[in-house]
């Protein structure tokens, strides 16, 4: 063969092979998952406002993870009061049993709060207790607080004992670090599966001086009421007593992290603690029925609705953020069965997944929650898109323009059952082959 | 550049797409999905006695599936009595819905139960009712029985209508290839997602003859109690009034199809009939007091128990099969609470998908799951190997033979809550991306 033909024949192969490595890109998988979640809020965590009287300090313990950060520790000045709301999981672990009892004890001064991540401490036994025991006791040592007002709360693998030395070993690095202004990495230091750190402010001019709301959470599966696996610690420079605080946040943590679901599992350690340090020149908060509590009640429940979004957010494997709105229902209860039903069902999210507008699925989900339903008086519709009414598919409804509406990043699910006033909404995430592969190999 | 010099660089540039093609080779997805499950039953599907007085046709309407059979006729013989199960959804389908209102009445005669796959005739508003009344009224005319003893059910996609004039063009020639012999040519013309036909078989001597009962099952994903979807179809020629078989069948249900859930779904369409012909040559059957009651009952429960494990065997993306068993809980309700908790666990499920025995998520599960619990009186064991107890890991527990279980392919997973004589078993299968690649895109 000549020279110049041989050229060819090579070239016609770099064509073909060319060829064959397109076809090939086809089949192989797009792209490896992408590191933060495609729903996480495009202008990155948020600018938070100092909070007079909290200060953040971060440390990298080791307790499970290399390379990280995976302790944070948080100052709050004398004469702050603190509220919170827990998981009702029948095996909490030792931590949020240890918050609860703290929580109920009326111990005023100062206050810390400790967490770690890598290690839920949950499951551990007597063991569980005693290291709970070991950090409050050096913590209030080393920080000068009562060991009552010690909070710590622990994230991560079940049934495994937390090596609490580590974390003590880095207790007097973290009281030399202590700054107002590092909210963010504390944030980032308590998550696990989480691919971004989670952030919500609000700010406003009350009476003789502005107040102030700043916290972070983590959480990302595991998420279901009653409060998700999920981490909340809230900072307001308020001046409020301890008892609206708690009435407060119970009832903000029912119509926020009480309505989200990621995948219909409960953690054993779910936490949320607000903390007011009372430092604000504004007037002292009134309680729920006053003008000034109102406001503020307002204020909270936008930084808890705003952290329970971004949890559904980074949903594991998550690529849809779903709202489910029910309508109609003999009672609230009832309608929250049923919202609670879609936004659970694996064959609705799948099909979300799929951008699939798979409505009867919706209509299965229904029927399984329940709570009563007469199939003739039933419509749903995506969005503005009516899609089903009167027990069957909507006159107007096309396949096309409900295929057309799953392709948002943002989806609204309405279901109207048309028998009563109960109203509900709960917000939850698609489920994807992305949830199977980090849970069927989380531990290893 | 010369000749040889551009020769040399094409067969340089040959190799590096070589390099690139094999690379790429192994990040492609390994193999298509097996077509059957690998749960499925060895020995495929086994021989099913003939019933006497009951003959099968099967046929291609083309309702949805194309290139198979869709539709299946039974053909139950003078003097049969039926009995029946049916979904508790609230948006249950027309043809349930037919069902459950001609059971109820005491007609007798001869019967038809005709079935169709690929639309399950649901949420199709006045229009399901139509359908099924014009199928009803031909199989009756083309059939001779009355109206009220045609049986229909359908199974496929939600929310269609279905046209029922291409079953209904099949009906002279289902009655024209009637045979007694074709019982798993009928199992399989009602698949959908199913990988296997599922059949089952029990047969005894009784006093004065031999009793026989056949029956096959469809059902695969949307499967949770009540009924999963799920069609069943049970025969025997035995000699048992209408009122005994009915207590029978509830009872059987409870003990059998009610205790298995693959995705926590309920379906609008799940439907169990059983026909008994009472051609039998045995005395008369009693009630559950008697010895011949009791002696049909265990039958009846072996053959619906054998179909129910099998439906689970064919949950959707399933590669293990698992047992859950609680034990010493207060109540056999709460019993069932914990043991449904885990089994539908979406993290349970996935790390067994991963065979990672994640025991911890068990924990998880239990605290869940609405029953009373005490973690430190909680011990769990997988198969024989005890995992934790006294609320903790157990001293002699490794990972190494939990994770040697986790292989098999067929698990076993106790919990046993220390508390009182309540009691479940319930099975099901574990969470795969197989799953959710048969979901996100069902209907396309």
């Amino acid at each position: 063969m000549s020279g110049k033909k041989k050229l060819k024949k090579a070239r016609r192969k770099i064509e073909k092979l060319k060829g064959k490595l397109k076809a090939r890109a086809d089949v192989a998988p797009a792209k490896k998952p992408t590191i933060v979640s495609p729903l996480a809020p495009k202008s990155g965590f948020p600018k938070l406002p100092t909070i007079d009287g909290v200060r953040f300090a971060t440390a990298s313990a080791g307790v499970k993870y290399k390379d990280r950060t995976d302790v944070m520790l948080v100052e709050l000045a004398e004469g702050s009061v603190i509220a919170g709301a827990f998981t009702r999981s029948a095996t909490r672990a030792a931590p949020v049993l240890d918050c609860e009892a703290k929580l109920g004890r009326a111990a005023t001064g100062g206050a810390v709060i400790l967490v770690n991540a890598g290690n839920a401490n949950a499951f551990t036994g007597q063991a569980g207790q005693t290291s709970v025991d070991a950090i409050s006791s050096e913590v209030a040592r080393i920080m000068g607080v009562g060991q009552g007002r010690v909070f710590t709360s622990s994230t991560g693998v079940i049934g495994q004992p937390l090596p609490h030395d580590r974390i003590i070993a880095r207790l007097d690095e973290l009281k030399a670090a202590l700054s107002p202004e590092t909210i963010a990495s504390a944030a980032a230091a308590i998550m696990t599966t989480d691919t971004f750190p989670k952030g919500a402010a609000a700010e406003y001019e009350a009476e003789g001086g502005v107040i102030r709301i700043a916290g972070f959470a983590k959480g990302s599966g595991m998420i279901a009421p009653d409060m998700a696996t999920m981490l909340v610690y809230i900072f307001t420079d308020a001046k409020i007593s301890q008892k609206t605080l708690q009435a407060m946040v119970s009832k903000c943590v029912d119509r926020t992290f009480n309505r989200i679901t990621v995948d219909s599992d409960t953690s054993t350690s779910d936490s949320l603690l607000v903390a007011a340090t009372r430092r604000s020149a504004a007037a002292e908060v009134g309680d729920m029925r006053s003008a000034s509590g109102k406001r503020f009640y307002e204020a909270l429940e936008s930084v808890m609705l705003d952290l329970a979004h971004q949890v559904v957010r980074d949903g594991e494997g998550a690529t849809k953020f779903v709202e489910v709105r029910v309508t109609g229902a003999d009672t609230d209860a009832d309608a929250n069965k049923v919202a609670m039903a879609i936004a659970n069902s694996p064959l609705v999210k799948t099909a979300i997944a799929g951008e699939d507008p798979n409505w009867g699925r919706i209509v299965m989900a229904v029927g399984k929650s329940g709570a009563r339903a007469d199939r003739d008086r039933l419509s749903i519709s995506f969005g503005d898109i009516v899609v089903a009414e009167k027990g069957w598919v909507s006159p107007g409804y096309t396949e096309e323009s409900g295929a057309a509406y799953m392709k948002q990043e943002d989806l609204l699910i309405n279901v109207d059952l048309g028998l009563g006033g109960g109203t509900a909404v709960v917000w939850t995430c698609d489920l994807t082959n992305r949830y199977i592969e980090i849970n069927a190999d989380y531990r290893s």
